[in-house]
Parts: structure tokens; C-alpha cells; sequence
């Protein structure tokens, strides 16, 4: 494309400010902005910016609120009031991972920025103490549940993982898995694929500088998986494997039951082609998005866009009303998602986000603002629930199955690596209870099954009230996927057994780290 | 007494080794020591010892989950299951204030020890922007309270507050009180008493010394109360001014409805002579103890005497089936609690709580363990459930009701002063949205009603997920209980107003502190 031509382009969208500093690039810099901007249609991000800042504009919160609908019972899947059918749905999901038709699809195109590190989330280790990152975790996973498909079923079977990076974490993600030889799992059937990105844009649509010669970028958000599974030809490679179901997920949630039998085999069991799977949310202003009914559809609406009035609703068993609490976990038929991607997704609208946007402006000087300045245009992962025939909502526990890492450690913060290996290791701790097992303190008394702080990993103070802080010792306990992928299996290795209350089963056996002077 | 007398005194309960170090004291040492010895029964002591140390060894958990049944519908009031009658409670209950009839009773003889200060933690600062104390707080409610009865009823009345202190806080309460001017209420209705003090032993029932010539001494658990309410004439009181309901409650909770006007009248209502507040346990391993039945009587079972199958039952609704989560605030009625006084206080056993205690041993010299080295004997002011004749339990909202303050701010601590000051903010900031007001960011716009981090005075990051960080403003907001007790009244104050995020709502009206710059 020849200079003009594209200047020409970039005057009828409105964004000619971007050549504004072109005599002053050198050639280098020169060829990789055209190289960018012949990329892009403009006019179809000037169309996502508007239908986007509509969409985000003005009075349609209270309109919300009017149309929210809780989830009605009847798609309703609880692990806490549907127990007697919990089997039932393991065996179903079981049986289909051993037939091959389960698939896992990860959402890692973010970085840990907030985190604090400048690679992918996947690769944080937050201090377990075999120092497994989230992405061995979840590989582990993969490989356990295999093979329990394969013993139930007798039949070999697969897993596909198919990992959505964005342009920032390509790279690293790669080199990371090939690195550690895929965790053991088959490289064949670890795919990487990678979401678009679009530019930041000031609140009048003109797109923002990062530097004199290169355009500000940001992922589409994780919505914009549906784009990057046509484009990249993700849905053929699930077609040719013959993947029925799809399990989507996030890479921050340190407690995500990969592929979980139980949650596939109820959405399949109620023949579902979307299914979402949701935490019981108990205090009105928990941050957290609901799912609920929204004109008839189903819609993930986000924490911000509601009233307190309705967040504060109770049904008549004292329940909030909009209590399914989105933990970004979904169920996906292969034949749903081939629908949306042809035909729903074009219909999705971009969601704004205002941030704080580095910039460079007229002058060329680069500005780092301290309040938003411009915008972010993101989809939703959520956005399609709306186009599903069948949906089912699931509802599992919050302390075995959700704890996001978000922030790093410090006073304040949520969603910690602190709160995150916390929550691991207070899951292991229960399993190994609840398979018959005990943990003992250094007189050799029994450690009560609940520590004091409500949860493994805390050390017990000095404290004046509170009673036999002496026999309160943090449990650390760590079960490897590979022995364990819900809890099963472990009454063999420590039923009737007394544990010092520093212990790691993995495949190699049951390892007790005794301290030192201990 | 003279000396030969006291040592053999001493010698016949098995505590001769008190007076190892007499020969090396100085006459003043030993005069004190004397003193101290005279007072005490050591027949009843070591009666304590041997019946406390029975009822916490051994089998008897395996026995209390079997015997363990949850709280019955009938006998249960809830905020979100009964809200059609709020109403009619709140105005029972404001009715007996009204008539003088409703006393408060704060448990404050403990010191802030874990919170890092030496002063009684009731003059605690938690740093909100009134820097008012929990005191302040607790006087300012029943001023209020006082208030709003009299409005409604056309008549003066008052709730008397008696504080119980301890030898460690006695005096420093009074001199706050004092200084303070009593925070407006009168001082005739501020009555101070004394909890008892018992020795802390070793575990061979040996009292241990914490210098060579003074007993290490604790006060005896907030179930010391009964035995002060009989011997510091507090029922005298009581029955000289007509009290005829008595809320009891611990001074570490800033949220605390002090005479909450609905919990009496539910109590009232259904001729209840006992009650406890409770707020729903949600997570099983939460470190909170449950109000059950037990062999037909009602009882708190602390979450260290649960096993974790029990901690992890469940109603066919899903609920935990025991979440009756005790928050140390309780109703008695008069006749009730001087019975428990004159009939079973003697039969209540004291608990054992094993301790870390500095001690000097047989060779002079002071030891600080570093593991528990001996017992402290409390008895718990839920003790006496078992004794109710009619027994009633009230469930409230955790997020309305219940933020203790325990420990000092650190990362991994829960119950702070920054999650006590965030709560009651938050509090405050949802008591305006639901009177109508609204809170504003810096460009005019609304602020969404569930901040990010889910709850006020957090300050948002620079997140690269998460939408919206440029309107989520940490609101800060405090109103004085002079102003609204319960929220009420706030109407005409804030209604269809706009407020930048730092409000103030005090008896002089309303202010909105502007920072420097903004």
C-alpha cells in the first residue's frame, strides 16, 4: 500500500493524527507503523468504539435493574442441594472424557501485571511447597482426569488443551510449555492460539499513540476468543479430533477442577449447549458478576452495573436473589460454539473500559495520565450466554473450587498469592481428613479439624480469648494432581494415619517435612 | 492469718512451692503476697482444676458431633427469612426501652493485647475519620437509642450500661469514661464492675508464679460475669431500676446494635428468657463456634470441638446444617440471669485453655516457653444456655452487624482495625444509597454502588481486567450514631444529593472533606 493510499484511509476514519510524526521516524520505524496500520480496519473499529460507548453510556442501569430475573431452579445444578445426583453427573462427564469428546480451552492472554511480574499469570508460582505454578497445576489435572477415564473406561482417551495467549504472551507461554515438556501431557495436544487486539482510543474515538511511531494496543478482552477460534482455525482442529463438550476457564483460579467430570456430565445430562458454573455470592457487595435473566436471556451482569437496592434482594429463603456468582467457568457445546463464532459473534458489542492510558501527545511528548483518559474495548467471554438454546447454571462450592490469584501480596488486597496457596492447601487438608486421615501436634494430640484463622497455612498467635491456641498449628498439605484430582483415592495413603501437619503426597508416596529443631 | 496457719493452708491443697521464695522476699513482697494468698480458696481451685481438666481430655468430640442437632425453625428469627416482621419486633423492642425496662451489659475485661497496645481495647482508634473510639461508638448508640424511644413514645427513659472490667482494665476504663465526660450519658447510668481473677496452673494443677513473690493471675473468662453480677450487687442494681431485659455483648465488635431494639422484641415477643444473635456461617471451616442443640438443651460448640464431617453437614436447602455462628451477643431476661446467678452459676465447669505462661521456676529464675506450658481456667458467657427455659436465636446480616476487632494489621490477619473500619464505613456508605443519596468521582459521574474490591475504603489499582477502575473511588463514609442508629433518618439529609466520596454525617451536620488537589 503505497503512503498516500493510506493516509487517504486513515483521513476518512478520522485517525490522521497518526502520521502526525511520520517525517520524524526513521525508516525502520517508518515501515513497522505501516505495517501496523495496513492491518487494521478502520472503519470497523471506529463502529466498535461507537456502538461501544453507547452501549456504556448513560441511563440504562436502572433499566437493568428492572429486568433482572434470578435463575430459575429448574436449570439449576447444586452440589450442596442436588448431592444425591452428584455420582451420576461424575460417571456421565467421566464417560465422555474417556470418549474423547472433552476438550479444556484456557484463557491466558493476560500478563501479571497486577501481580507485579511482566510474564504470564499461568507461570506464578505462589509458594506451594513443591513451587508448582498454576499452568502445572492445571496440566496435572488434564493428565490425572485422562487416566481416570481410562480406568473407568478401560480406553485410552484425550484431553486437547487448547490455550488462548494473547500477542504479549505468545511467546513466553510456548517456551514455557516446551521448556517443561508439556508437563508430561502430549504436545500434540496442547494448542496454543491467540487473541486480537485492538487500539486504545481517547473518549472522542481517536486512537492513542504508546510511541511517536506505534499505536497503544490492547487484548480484545477474553471475548475475544470466539474471533480467534475462526480465524485461527480452532474450531477445524476440534472438529477433526471429534470434541463435543468444552470446558472454558481462566488461568488465575488455583482451585479449577479442569474438565470437571461432575459439571460436564450434568450440562450434558440436561442437554445443554451452554452452561455456566457459578459460586453462591452472600454479601450484596461482593464484587462479583450475577448470572441471571435478562429479557428472557441469560446474561452475566458485572458487579458495577447494578443498584445496591438490588443487590441487597432476598428471596423468601433469605438467599439473595442474584446470587449466582460468575467464577468465568463454562460448559460449551462444540455445536454452540461453532454457531456463535458463525453467526453471534459479529453481534457482540465491545464493552469500555476506562483507563489511565500512557500517551504521547500533539507536542510528542509521551503523557502518563493520572486519572482514565481514554479507553479499552473489550468483549466478553460471557457476552454469548444470550444466543444459547439450552442453558444450565451449576452451582459449586467457593472454598473447594474458586480462589482467583489477582494481586500481589499486601495489607489489603484479595485474591492473593498468600489467600491462593491458603485455599489449595486448605482443600488438601480436608480431603486428607475426610479420607480418614489425621494431623497430630508436636505432643502428639490431634489438631482440630478447623484451625484457628478459618483456614490452613496460618500460624497461630498469643492470643488471650481465644482457647487451646496451643493445639491450633497451621496444617501445611499439598496432594499432587497426579495422586489425586478431587479427593479420591487418597484413603489408602493415610486412612488411620497421623501426619505432622507439614505434608506432601506425590507420586512417589507420602512425605511428612519435619522442620528442623522440631 | 498468721503465716504458719497460711503455709499450712497451702500445704493441704498441694501449693506449699508459693512460698519457696519467701526467706528472699522483702517485707513489702511478702505483705502482698499474703494478701493475695488470703484471698483465695485454693479447696475451690483445685476443684476447678480437676473438673476442667476432666471435661477437656480425651474421647468426648467423637461423642458431641452425634449429639449435636440443629437450631429448629420455631425457635429462630431471621432478618432475611421473617423481614415482614421487622417492623413489629423493632417496635416491641423500642417499647421496653421506652419504659426503661432494657439494660446493656459490655464484656470488656479483656486488654488489647493481640491489637499490640496495653490499654483496654474499648478505647481502641481503628483510625476511621472521626477517630471515635469503640467506646464512643457504643455510648453515642445508646444516647441515640434513648433518643429515638423517647421520640416514639413521648417519654424519658434510660438504658443503663454496666461495663464489666477486669483487675487489668478497671481502672483505666473508669478514667477514660471520666475524661470523656461519660460521651454525654449520665453517669449514674454508667455502672463498672469486676470480673474475678483466677491463677493460671501448670498441668499438675500447680499455680504457677510469675515473679518469686506474686501469683500469675487471669481473669476467669467472660463467664466470669454471673459470679461478678451476684458479688458486686449488679442484680441489686438492676432490680432497683426495673431492668427487666439485659443485652449482653463483647466490646471488640464496631458493628455492634447495642440494644438492638428488634432483637429484644423478638426476644420479648416470643417469651423467650434467653437469646443469642447469630450471623450465618457459610464456609465450614470458618473459625466461629455454632449454637446447637446438645441433649436437648442448647449449647455453643466451639469450632475447635467439631469434626470436620460434622463442620461439613448440610439441609436439604444446602445451608451448612450448623451455621448458627455465635457472635457474643446475647439477651437474658432479668429473672432468667438472676437465676443462673443464685442456682447454676456454681454449676458451670471452667474450660481449660492451654497457654503459653512466663513462670519462675524452682531455681528462681524466669522462663518464657515457647510452647504451652499450663492452663488458664475460663468460663464462657454462653455457659448458661443450657439452663434457658425458652430459648430463642436471631439471625442477622454479618455485613450489618458483626466486625470484631482482634489483631493488629498485618497482611495475613483477619478482624483489624482496617477490616473493622472498612466494614463500618461500608455500612455507612450503603445506609446513604439506600436513603437515596449518591456518590460521586471527579467527573461528575455516579459512582457504582459495589466498589471493586467489595467494600468501601479500598483503593483501586491500576488493574488491567477488570473494567471501570476510573469511576470505582474507595468511598469513605461515616455517619454518627447520634445521627442514625440503624440507618433510619437519613432521608432528608442525603436524598436525590450528590457527594464526593469522603462524607461525614455528624450531629453539625453534613460534610464532604475535599482532599488538597482534588
Amino acid at each position: 500500500m503505497d503512503p498516500s493510499r493510506l493516509a487517504r484511509r486513515l483521513a476518512e476514519a478520522g485517525q490522521s493524527h497518526l502520521l502526525q510524526f511520520w517525517k520524524e521516524l526513521s525508516p525502520e520505524e517508518q515501515s513497522d507503523l505501516t505495517f501496523d496500520l495496513q492491518e487494521m480496519d478502520f472503519q470497523e473499529i471506529n463502529r466498535f468504539f461507537q456502538k461501544a460507548m453507547e452501549m456504556s453510556s448513560g441511563s440504562k442501569q436502572e433499566k437493568m435493574d428492572a429486568r433482572m430475573e434470578p435463575v430459575p431452579r429448574e436449570i439449576l445444578g447444586s452440589v450442596t442441594r442436588d448431592r444425591e445426583r452428584l455420582k451420576d453427573w461424575e460417571e456421565a462427564g467421566l464417560l465422555c472424557i474417556s470418549q474423547s469428546k472433552v476438550a479444556v480451552l484456557l484463557l491466558a492472554g493476560g500478563q501479571g501485571t497486577r501481580l507485579g511480574v511482566s510474564y504470564p499469570k499461568g507461570m506464578y508460582d505462589v509458594g506451594l511447597p513443591s513451587r508448582k505454578t498454576l499452568f502445572e497445576i492445571q496440566a496435572q489435572r488434564i493428565l490425572k482426569l485422562q487416566q481416570l477415564a481410562e480406568q473407568n473406561h478401560h480406553v485410552k482417551n484425550c484431553v486437547p488443551w487448547y490455550i488462548m495467549t494473547s500477542g504479549r504472551t505468545m511467546e513466553s507461554t510456548k517456551a514455557y510449555f516446551s521448556q517443561n515438556q508439556y508437563f508430561g501431557l502430549d504436545q500434540n495436544n496442547v494448542i496454543f492460539f491467540q487473541q486480537g487486539m485492538l487500539p486504545a482510543m481517547d473518549y472522542e474515538g481517536k486512537i492513542l499513540l504508546e510511541k511517536r511511531g506505534k499505536l497503544s494496543m490492547a487484548p480484545d478482552g477474553n471475548g475475544g476468543l470466539y474471533r480467534a477460534l475462526g480465524n485461527q482455525g480452532v474450531m477445524e482442529d476440534m472438529e477433526r479430533r471429534g470434541v463435543e463438550f468444552v470446558h472454558v476457564y481462566c488461568v488465575d483460579n488455583i482451585l479449577v477442577k479442569v474438565a470437571d467430570p461432575a459439571f460436564i456430565g450434568f450440562c450434558v445430562k440436561k442437554g445443554a449447549d451452554c452452561g455456566a458454573k457459578v459460586v453462591e455470592k452472600t454479601n450484596p457487595t461482593e464484587a462479583v458478576g450475577v448470572v441471571c435473566k435478562v429479557d428472557g436471556g441469560y446474561k452475566v451482569v458485572e458487579y458495577s452495573e447494578i443498584t445496591l437496592a438490588t443487590a441487597e434482594k432476598r428471596s423468601a429463603d433469605g438467599r439473595l436473589m442474584f446470587n449466582a456468582g460468575n467464577v468465568a467457568n463454562h460448559f460449551f457445546s462444540f455445536s454452540f460454539l461453532r454457531d456463535v463464532v458463525k453467526k453471534y459473534e459479529p453481534e457482540l458489542q465491545h464493552h469500555v473500559a476506562q483507563k489511565k492510558i500512557p500517551y504521547v501527545d500533539p507536542e510528542g511528548q509521551l503523557i502518563k495520565p493520572d486519572k482514565p483518559n481514554g479507553i479499552k474495548m473489550e468483549k466478553f467471554v460471557f457476552d454469548i450466554f444470550q444466543f444459547a438454546k439450552k442453558f444450565v447454571v451449576y452451582e459449586v462450592l467457593r472454598e473447594d473450587e474458586f480462589s482467583p490469584l489477582k494481586n500481589a501480596d499486601s495489607q489489603d488486597a484479595k485474591d492473593t498469592p498468600t489467600t491462593a496457596r491458603h485455599a489449595l492447601m486448605s482443600l488438601h487438608h480436608r480431603w486428607v481428613l475426610n479420607a480418614g486421615g489425621h494431623f497430630i501436634d508436636e505432643n502428639g494430640r490431634h489438631v482440630p479439624a478447623i484451625p484457628r484463622s478459618g483456614g490452613a497455612g496460618r500460624f497461630s498467635d498469643d492470643g488471650k480469648t481465644n482457647l487451646k491456641d496451643g493445639t491450633d498449628l497451621p496444617i501445611k498439605c499439598e496432594i499432587s494432581p497426579l495422586v489425586s484430582y478431587g479427593g479420591e483415592g487418597l484413603e489408602e495413603l493415610v486412612k488411620g494415619q497421623e501426619f505432622h501437619p507439614n505434608l506432601m503426597i506425590d507420586e512417589t508416596g507420602v512425605h511428612q517435612l519435619v522442620k528442623n529443631g522440631v
